[in-house]
């Protein structure tokens, strides 16, 4: 399946905002995560995957996150983080993310994070059953990367 | 001389805020780097490195950023965040940062980050020079790591 | 001149990110700020108002801030963002802030600050002089308030 | 009752971080009501009040918060902030905040808040009881102000 991973299906745009940026005048570094969890929460949205709630027996916890910052981005701008799911391993998943000026498309950074879906109550590692692989295939097939 | 690195010589305790949990009821994912961040600006400080005003010609960029999740984390704790300098290339050098409760000593997360030294009206890469090396390999002498 | 004022011409949507909330599961009382903060750089740009620089003499500092929360936000949203000065001293402007959502126009949050301008040098408050107050009440103008 | 009320009970220590500081290279204007925040949570504790969680059927809500600036803060710098119950309606309360530097005392902020006990999942205005307003007394009376 995973020839068809990696297919760019999600994107977002988000307006940066003034406090994103710190001391030294340009986005402060923290805030990359933050554009890659709402793209993530976003693809989530697509799967019809819960994110949080009190009746929820499992989801998505993060095992690892990072960015690799190609270009100080300063206010004002429109970023698009773009996301997709490269890889589905029997417990984890890989998400990468690509962010981007708009309108004029130069990139500013790329993310990736690996997921696990966890028993919220054990702790555990929940397989990624086959709804959920098919979902994220068909959500992948989407995409135009 | 890089066998002198990676001794984790600088440490800084922060206390977790109640509003650094996200809808999860956890720590959110972006605020360990905000704890990397504070950890590399105190070890910046004990070398005497700027972090930035108006006079200074160059300076550090992150230019990638890494967080390992090891455990979750949640409000009232204490977090000992510790930093080190593992590697010194030409223009570049590599911080780890290692977090743990504050006091069973738990790990919580790791971190690594990717520090370029520029130019700030040029963009260039500024080369590590002789002075910040023997900086950096006597505070890492300081470690205990 | 005051009868001008407080006409809100200006106005900017946020989309909510999910990590804007908080434990209690619903966006943290300070992203209100943040979201007051944006309209006012808004409503500055405007101006021609410029809002720091290294070649900056003066500019606008915040005294004072005050959010009335009416109901609480959830992701997903958006937040239209609505600004206006509703009074013009000689050294402090009263700005207003309205939060609604989008489309439903619900009221969500209301703000009002006290800018004053100081001398970034001097720490010195700075007179709000005739070109200024002539740039707002063009601009108020503009409102429908 | 109210003549016990205000005596600033209850303090905590926040160290600035570098990333709390803004473009204008200064704290941020929404960083202050994270310390009330904090503060408030803090009092809560001491008082026994639960702050969230699956099975609390009411809890507090913020109505309306503020901020007076009195200087700005830069990193780096510890910031103690001392919380007060200044007043206790029948369905509503009122938390003072006073933010100085330590150790030089210099205050740096005010900041004041308006909490209303809600039924959560009604949403409902709940009174504030004899038993709260009795642990609310108690812990005043620990107060020097």
């Amino acid at each position: 399946m995973s020839e068809n991973l990696g297919r760019w299906p999600v994107s977002i745009d988000v307006a940066v905002q003034w406090g994103d940026m710190d001391a030294f005048g340009h986005v402060n570094n923290t805030v990359y995560l933050r554009w890659c969890e709402s793209a993530r929460i976003a693809y989530f949205e697509k799967l019809g995957l819960s994110t949080g709630g009190p009746n929820v027996k499992h989801g998505p916890i993060l095992a690892r996150a990072s960015v690799d910052y190609r270009k100080p981005v300063v206010y004002p701008a429109t970023v698009r983080v773009q996301s997709t799911v490269s890889r589905l391993g029997n417990t984890s998943a890989v998400m990468n993310y690509r962010m981007s000026l708009v309108p004029s498309g130069e990139r500013v950074a790329e993310g990736e994070s690996v997921i696990v879906l966890i028993d919220y109550q054990t702790g555990a590692k929940v397989l990624l059953d086959a709804e959920l692989r098919a979902k994220v295939g068909a959500l992948e097939e989407q995409g135009t990367g």
